[in-house]
């Protein structure tokens, strides 16, 4: 209220969900499911409901499990996740184009109305973002790969890292390591709400670790080359 | 000589050191001793030699014995290495300022002179640098652990991204992979010249990330935590 971002503000989640037209929980991902289940017992019949998680399996399955006795005609939650965000945190970290030109997920299933998910796609669209249709178990597995494992790996880099060495650190250490820095308790649980396909993930990271350690144990350089070409291929094809 | 970068050109080494007080030879690390050596025999007995190479042990040593049977007085070469630089290779790729607030490291021996050490710190001053003074060996085991190790990282994690997940990457997979896309050659040059230190700092890493992956295969959630508040403390400790 003070910044001006918003019009209206409440701690509580009934009086905050009244009267609105569509929800966003945005809670650490092992809350979100209670989240919406409560907050649909105090909002509008056609309101609608998402997320912004980075995980949606568990999330989606939870949710639909406890609308399965209800008429499923009513399940107002449709999953989403922006792909956007910092490692920073609160409202001081706040930006107004965070999610200009970025990739918003939406994820529906057998029991989402096309009306709820077009209106989930148009509220992300409206902020900029350009929105992609996965299944939950589908969208996990890619962001495992995409978003799990480069936050583990830089974690893992920034411990392995000797105090006593980091006056020599420059923007490549710098640029690997920033999502380290992302708060710990956020990542833990979205780390343990998708555990299968992060570690999936890992197994198949760690094999091509192991083909570059045995391209410099064997000073083969022509498999050393070969392999950091395919590293860079890969990351060309991105851009800055 | 077209974007005005530089008063006088050549791409002949015996033309180009001549008249030089300071040589800096920036070629890729598997050549620096051979120009180094090269150049010492065309340029002015005071002229002082420097270099801008990632690792400096070999070089040195090299570089260092071809002088042994000269007189010792005479060693015109100081190792250095601006820790800066980036992706991005040519004259396009120029930035002004890109040496200001940075570390540049100057490696003297046995065989250096002070004052030729001097030269070479106030160079790197000059360019708004901070200079530290580090043994060779000191140097390459620092900078495995702080630049060639997260090099080797990006590349796997870029190489182990299958294509079809990339629309699903944000800002963290793009910092984390950003220096997979240096150049190939000359990082293949750089980790065969400090093939051990870099091996050495990848089975530290490779101990945090066992540890991780214990974590999260045996659903631990406070070691998970642990480990990932030691990569946040690790990396708060620098800023962005």
């Amino acid at each position: 209220l003070q910044h001006g971002c918003v019009q209206e503000a409440t701690t509580e989640l009934a009086a905050g969900v009244r009267e609105a037209d569509l929800i966003v929980v945005c809670s650490p991902v092992e809350r979100i499911a209670a989240h919406v289940i409560d907050a649909s017992t105090h909002c509008r019949d056609t309101a609608v409901i998402t997320d912004a998680g980075s995980t949606k399996a568990a999330t989606v399955r939870a949710i639909e499990a406890a609308f399965k006795t209800r008429d499923p005609k009513k399940m107002p939650f449709v999953g989403g996740h922006p792909l956007a965000g910092s490692e920073q945190a609160g409202c001081q970290a706040a930006v107004a184009n965070l999610f200009e030109g970025r990739v918003a997920v939406v994820t529906p299933t057998a029991n989402t109305t096309e009306a709820n998910v077009a209106m989930v796609e148009q509220f992300w669209q409206s902020l900029g973002s350009r929105t992609l249709r996965m299944g939950p178990e589908e969208h996990d597995t890619a962001v495992a790969r995409t978003s799990h494992l480069p936050h583990l790996i830089a974690s893992a880099l920034a411990a392995a890292t000797p105090e006593d060495c980091l006056p020599l650190t420059a923007s490549g250490w710098l640029d690997t390591t920033r999502i380290a820095a992302g708060d710990v308790e956020l990542w833990r649980q979205i780390f343990f709400s998708n555990r299968g396909p992060t570690l999936k993930a890992l197994a198949d990271f760690e094999t091509v670790l192991a083909r570059l350690r045995t391209a410099l144990e064997t000073a083969d350089s022509k498999l050393l080359a070969a392999l950091l070409a395919e590293g860079k291929s890969r990351r060309d094809a991105l851009g800055s």
